[in-house]
């Protein structure tokens, strides 16, 4: 076989060093999720397709990855009965055969299996029912830069509560998590219910859209502009007189709160949406966060989807699309046959936040370091040797290697800076006598005689 | 939707405290993997078929899930040249079809998507190339106890080199990994060549396998029926008279090593194995193990496959097949075009791993363990101040939570007691007014008045 093997279009392999800097961003995640009762789970990564399709739209249900029935899968199928005569030719109907011979699709995403998961062991699990989960899924997506057609999702959502103290316990956890990466970041609050207000209040529910995405332009485009764009989408005059003060919305948190509240009076949808974004601020600052937190009506993410809070979170110092969002749904669970469970949860973009921690520098050296000493090999008496100092320094918690196949020592050097290993350890005639290895940092060149039990004390953290 | 939805068949959901054993597992794994040098990979779920077929055997490519390529995958499809006349009719040659309508397949374990990605990056990495891999891997075998189509396989392998300080370091892996696990096994080697001279001095080169089979019965069946079976299998008395010795092999391993040198002196291949097997045994007398390890020349795992070591690890203390086991194999890579690559590496058989602990009763409790403190909420005012000293909390390292919604005091207590949470901390009236917390332990009954501080120096690890 002369050709190079490959994977997939929109799949990757990752690296020692891709997977130090991605077990660093789920570990430091993962702690503190823990630290606020949340619980791992791990679902299938095949679903039957049944518990898929028609939950992300046609176009959802176009990107899913279907898994050919095992065995024989087209011996018992009646392949006439899904071909039609056109003027081309007989052709097949791909989507009706597909789904003949197909019963199991890959995960799209992790919110659905967490709807099936909850429905399917309602008698097991505790409600409220915190859970992260951590898992690839997969997307027929095009591929591009950024868009992959496997990618990790890092979920963490509750189930089972309508109190907004799981809001704020988002918020503070998003906090904590982008304060442990050393990233400084806004956090953006937005409510589902005021933008439904919003478009009441302007008499005209069906342009909800083009609402926020024009609000959304502002800062790019002014106010002029944007009025021109809600003309160009059929919004009346009176309606953008209303949505006005909306649009050049400034000011802290409580001004603002103050403005949408005047704006939503006339509104029981908006009014209970303000009360429950001032609900949410209040409980905020009653604990104290200490990244960036805002008030943002455009936001508009999954808007079909949620019925109270959204939130999206951006990287204040590295120019990339949002790295974190989420938001509250009140019947995450009704199409598997158990209603009126409200949810609400945010998912970290794993990928973007390794691209924000490479582009600023922030991956911590030793969460991302390879072995720490490389043993040299000059002979079976030699690594004898340094076989037994090797164990010492495991059972203290060092990670060590021994350049195995010995020969020349040139090679064995160049190995330790091929992986970027800090300190060789020589073990020859002179240490093998001595009863000592001689420890050479490859980083200052400078080098030690040293004892099992001195490399210890020296390497130890 | 009134029926309860459902997995595909041979698939699990894992929940929480399915998810602490597994974690736990694994972590421990990893930990032990890192002091050695290893450093993690990952490959895709999906692999390109060509990269899967023809490497498991006839019965391996049945087993492979096969996933249909997205968009219209039958729209170019002539079905005619996929259908044959038979007695009964038209019939589908199913397998083609698949072929053409499926160029991706599922990962089937976690050694062929290993070779391909050292051949595929070989510019990259630097030989010897030390990894270890945690991953699902999928097959279509028949579901059973025990056996499923989903099953997370944990390799630990190193290929580049011939050095047997790679088979020792191996060992040495599995010791620690099972004294941190608190589990006693007995550590089984075996060497493919010793029994390729094996029926080479017996003169019946393609009995190796009856001849293993056999040998792993004696304890069972004893000499005589062993002798039996032989014969049925089609042994000579010569035969069998040359490898009775070998049948009742017993001793120290220095004593076994003994009596197959002997036995081997007349096969070039038989007396390499046995000088292999001597130098491990004297790497492994060199370091000092802890575990049990002992030669077993019934091992015949991988026999098609490896080349010179074979490892198979069985707990003592709790009755269950191998829970590890590996070998070294001298071509992994030659497959995808980098011959002359040999290899060595072992699989951790986490499933298993999992009920030897749970059976054993060996998970340690803060592994396992839940979220460690329920905050009562028992009004805003009370919430507000609960939420204060959980931050502190949080802040030293200590897991709680707040039963958001509220409401009977009964509920919140049942919640803690359903998850499983140690302590419940109380904050009514008096306590808001005194800046106090009620610390309950579920456990003792015990309840004290305690500040934020106190909490943490009391919970603190």
């Amino acid at each position: 076989m002369a050709q190079k093997p490959s994977i997939p279009k929109g799949t990757r392999d990752f690296t020692p060093v891709e997977m130090a800097g991605r077990n660093y961003i789920f570990d430091t995640i993962r702690s503190v999720f823990k630290l606020y009762g949340y619980a791992p789970i791990e679902t299938p990564a095949m679903e039957n397709l049944s518990t898929l399709l028609g939950k992300y739209g046609d176009e959802g249900d176009k990107l899913l990855f279907k898994v050919l029935n095992s065995g024989d899968a087209f011996s018992k199928v009646e392949i006439s009965q899904y071909q039609q005569d056109t003027e081309e030719g007989v052709k097949i109907n791909s989507n009706a055969l597909s789904l003949k011979v197909c019963e199991k699709g890959l995960r799209y995403d992790l919110t659905v299996p967490f709807a099936r998961f909850v429905v399917q062991h309602q008698n097991e699990i505790a409600l409220p029912f915190k859970r992260y989960q951590i898992q690839p899924v997969w997307r027929a997506d095009r591929p591009q830069k950024g868009r992959y057609r496997e990618f990790y999702q890092c979920d963490v959502d509750v189930v089972g509560s309508k109190s907004l103290i799981n809001e704020l316990e988002l918020v503070q956890m998003v906090d904590m998590v982008f304060s442990r990466f050393g990233i400084n970041v806004c956090i953006k609050i937005n409510n589902r219910k005021i933008l439904s207000g919003l478009a009441e209040v302007a008499k005209c529910p069906d342009k909800l859209i083009d609402i926020t995405v024009a609000i959304d332009k502002i800062d790019k485009i002014g106010l002029d502009a944007v009025k021109d764009e809600l003309r160009d989408k059929g919004l009346s005059e009176e309606a953008i007189a209303v949505i006005e003060p909306v649009l050049t919305l400034s000011g802290s948190n409580t001004e603002k709160i103050a403005v949408i509240r005047t704006l939503m009076s006339e509104s029981e949808i908006g009014s209970k949406g303000v009360a429950e974004l001032e609900e949410l601020f209040n409980l905020i600052e009653g604990v104290g966060v200490s990244q960036l937190v805002e008030i943002d009506l455009s936001l508009a993410r999954g808007l079909n989807y949620y019925t109270g809070a959204i939130f999206e979170v951006k990287a204040l110092d590295y120019q990339i699309g949002s790295i974190c969002g989420g938001g509250r749904y009140d019947d995450l669970t009704g199409i598997f046959g158990l209603p009126n469970t409200s949810g609400v949860g945010i998912s970290f973009g794993a990928d973007r936040i390794y691209d924000v921690l490479k582009g600023l520098d922030k991956f911590p050296k030793d969460a991302i370091a390879t072995t720490q000493v490389l043993f040299t090999n000059m002979g079976s008496s030699e690594s004898s040797f340094a076989l037994k100092v090797m164990k010492t320094l495991r059972e203290a918690g060092i990670s060590c290697e021994i350049y195995a196949d010995g020969g020349k020592l040139r090679k064995q050097f160049e190995y330790a800076d091929k992986r970027g290993i800090q300190y060789l350890a020589i073990v020859g005639e002179s240490e093998l006598e001595g009863g000592f290895v001689t420890l050479k940092d490859l980083t200052s060149g400078e080098q030690k005689q040293l004892s099992a039990d001195d490399i210890v004390v020296l390497l130890s953290k």
